[in-house]
């Protein structure tokens, strides 16, 4: 099979007004960037607001493994298989980060014949929305930081900040640093350090965000310190949210694109899902559902970190509610969970097959906490064998899910017809339970995390220490009792413990820190180490990215 | 008058297209980013470059000062002022730096009735290209220190590293700084920095290659270090290159946009006029000579730094050569190089502005030892007194030099028509000198230092220490002897003391600092102090910059 890069390339696409016309966009509404790709302006944007929304298809998955489990190009995949039977769907994704495309994992608008193109595009600069991100980010540190060395008023003591900087940028050397060096013209010394611009606060802003007002309100409010006396200092104090709004006023338009079959996507903004909340931007997914019959779209991780964060951040904020849910597997991921080594999963093992499916079970019995019906989704890889299938479709249906296979990374939509057809099945029918989210705003901020933690993750307990506790009273004291909760912990386990895979129980999940993203609009409950900077490997993918003799980018995946 | 953005938002600009046309760009060779904007796409440029180069005019200016001379508007006016008079007239400025935007400066796309728009996005994000060169620039700085940090071959020592990071932000914060801290996983303790991406030897790199194929070149020629051994450590030692390239690409495709009046204008690269070149792509000055009968274009700072580089270093390596020159002054200026001060330049001082002529007459004299015949132009200001003029008037032609009055600013290209006559009479009159640089390749480094100082500065000579001295030998026996050199000095005196204005004699240039930007192919001579990461002032330009209720962008001047 060619590399996804050689299929991308090889796609005839439509230009992008015709794209748009499917969706009834008129071509005044489109900012062009090239043929291919188009910004939808925010004044037909507000144009549509008042329409009603079409139904919403949430796609999530198992815990993530080494193995792969094929989220992106099943949103792609399921969107594409949708416009196959008819119905008018878009799909709505996260713009993949630049820096991770120089490092290990490769770029992030799906895969085989489960694209979004032009995927060159998509994976680099795009429409520029990261960099906007990126320089309000930065100009907010340079005007705090400027606030400081000026002694301007309110008075801020360089020590008690706690806004960082960030760069688009798999760069270890960042994480902690010593700034202000070099004398008093060059600042005041300073520990201090740079996230990847995915784990900006601004990031989290920007696609929570419901229009232009709204993302400069929550950027207002954002925290950077604290005074001498606890009180929190926000972005306000130091006169930044205009200038910030006016760098990302055109970013916030959101993005159209393709599918490998022509069908629209709309990728825009791109969270982290551990201590943000992981989806595109509301903004994007508005739009699409004003437009659209039916869109489909997908929330980061596994869905204890990525659906439990769209119900309780994303769908609390918006008043958003998903239709439906599909939840991806693969044979493969499920054997690892039952036991397996990455080398050994080619061989037949259903006896692991049965041990791992413990871990889709939690996650289909999780779902429906939500009042949310779900359809399981199941890539099909060349080496599941025929005895593994049908030991997978009928423990699904012990467990009372629907299953389908899956083959849209080899054929496209129509791998994935059948699975469009038990979604549409489940929007057709009259609603079968409400949806709802895990708890109510005003239940105490630990309350949230320990309810999180019974449900969702089947903790035994969750534990704080002291320092944590008086934070959360702080946050609480202050106001932000009512904010819901974004659990940062690993992807790779319900627990805390990325090695604990498959459904482990009797773990205490331990809050290590709390933080408040009061612009975003969430308490973040750090459990773990999460990595907020990450680094370049060995021998890192950029290394073999350049161009061939005639411009063309090679080696990028 | 109205403010600058008022004035371009009042525009009505014409489609891209409409103004590619003119030009003979056909519709399918444009990359537009909205309405208003296109890059030109590479194969278009390779299909024109074996056509004749149009005549080419070169806008310069006296020695600045704070009164402000106006030279980006000049460009704009002759250009609009041209085409008034019947030339198939485009011009070629730099691209604005965004960090500076919210410090002191405000914007750099002209000004009054001489504008290049659309204003907002040109001083802002534009096409991205700035944010394409700070992540070329910052993937090298994290391959490096991951190179060092896992071992690779060969083995680089931190300790001996020289290559910095950059953003497009005014942050003094950062110029210092300890980076890898935190123990192991994170790094190693290492001094370190960042300039702003204007002063990234990327952005020379940009702006100085012929094609895709250079640049890569170009770039991998980069030094980042030494061995231990004194050996100068490259770009490709650590495989950058390809991927650095890969994220120029489509960068690298030069700007068009239109001036007030609907002319077509190449906006592309702006490196630095210190420790760089200051000037605008090479790519882009080559297609417009392409493309137009006549380019005008500008270079940074005063014509001591300005044209002397344009010269000696972009003409030298590219076979450019300008066909005439415009020296750009204002009385206000010259009176301030005579001894008046700033709140005092509106009263009438015929006595501080012959003593001021003297700065005038020294850059009219030493445009004329390239060879290149100048007018000069005089921006007209209301406070501007008819004794003034006459008298400037009448030192111009006592020195030999054309003088014309203009008014572009207030009246558009109108108000340059008469430079604009004069221009044109100096490309149509049979050529009376020949082009000439400076100094041939083969003189040694330090001689080339001489002789700019001696020729230009009117220094008594220069001094270098022995710390400087060995760094050249080395540079030279490295093989780097025959590249030009960049003076990288104040620009606000024709020495390297700022406080000596007008036309000081008798001081010795001092050579602090030597170093190599082997892929852009210059030794820069470092002069003084230079800034290569601005701060913010006490109240930042950021602080009135917002969106107003319709989501228009205020406060950017």
């Amino acid at each position: 099979m060619l590399s996804d890069i050689e299929i991308a390339r090889a796609a005839t696409m439509k230009p992008i007004g015709a794209v748009a016309e499917r969706l009834g966009i008129p071509g005044d509404a489109l900012v062009p960037y090239g043929k291919h790709i188009a910004k939808i302006d925010h004044a037909f944007i507000r144009s549509v607001q008042d329409r009603p929304r079409g139904k919403l298809v949430l796609v999530t998955a198992i815990t993530p493994t080494p193995a792969g489990e094929g989220k992106t190009t099943t949103t792609v995949g399921l969107g594409d298989a949708l416009n196959r039977i008819g119905r008018k769907a878009a799909i709505c994704l996260r713009e993949p980060s630049l820096g991770p495309c120089f490092g290990v994992k490769g770029g992030a608008a799906g895969g085989g014949y489960s694209q979004v193109v032009p995927m060159e595009e998509i994976n680099l600069h795009f429409t520029g929305d990261f960099h906007a991100i990126t320089s309000a980010h930065n100009l907010l540190s340079a005007m705090i930081d400027n606030h400081v060395y000026w002694g301007n008023e309110p008075k801020i003591d360089g020590r008690r900040l706690t806004w960082r900087r960030v760069l688009d940028m798999n760069d270890r050397m960042l994480r902690n640093q010593l700034n202000g060096l070099g004398g008093t013209t060059n600042g005041f010394p300073k520990e201090d350090g740079f996230d990847i611009t995915v784990a900006s606060e601004v990031m989290a802003v920007f696609c929570l965000s419901k229009d232009l007002k709204d993302l400069e309100a929550r950027l207002s409010r954002m925290v950077i310190g604290e005074t001498d006396k606890k009180e929190f200092l926000t972005a306000a104090a130091v006169g930044a949210p205009g200038a910030m709004a006016v760098l990302l006023k055109d970013a916030l338009q959101p993005n159209l694109v393709q599918t490998l079959e022509g069908n629209p996507a709309f990728v825009h903004g791109g969270p982290f899902a551990n201590i943000a909340h992981g989806c595109n931007s509301v903004i994007a997914t508005e739009t699409a559902l004003r437009l659209a019959d039916v869109v489909v779209t997908e929330a980061g991780f596994g869905a204890d970190l990525g659906a439990e964060k769209f119900m309780d951040i994303k769908c609390r904020m918006t008043g958003l509610a998903p239709d439906a849910a599909v939840i991806v597997a693969t044979i493969r991921a499920l054997k690892m969970h039952g036991g397996v080594a990455k080398e050994d999963l080619s061989k037949e093992n259903t006896a692991a097959l049965e041990v791992g499916f413990a871990n889709l079970a939690r996650h289909i019995e999780n779902v429906a906490k939500f009042g949310v019906e779900a359809v399981v989704g199941i890539n099909r890889f060349a080496s599941d064998t025929d005895a593994e299938v049908s030991t997978l479709l009928a423990l699904c249906e012990r467990a009372g899910a629907k299953a389908v296979m899956c083959t849209h990374f080899a054929e496209g939509g129509k791998g994935a017809e059948a699975l469009a057809h038990e979604v549409a099945a489940i929007l057709d029918a009259p609603r079968r339970a409400q949806f709802r989210t895990l708890y109510p705003d005003e239940m105490p901020l630990l309350d949230k995390v320990a309810t999180i933690a019974r449900e969702i993750y089947r903790a035994a307990g969750v534990e704080a220490d002291p320092k944590v506790k008086a934070k959360v009273k702080q946050f609480e004291a202050a106001g932000y009792g009512r904010l819901p909760v974004c659990v940062a912990k690993t992807q790779s386990s319900f627990s805390a413990d990325p090695a604990a895979k498959n459904a482990p129980t009797g773990h205490v999940l331990p809050i290590r820190e709390i933080r408040l993203s009061a612009g975003a609009e969430f308490v973040v409950a750090i459990c773990g180490d999460i990595m907020t900077m990450p680094g370049l490997p060995k021998v890192p993918a950029a290394v073999n990215i350049r161009l061939d003799s005639d411009g063309r980018i090679v080696g990028l995946s």
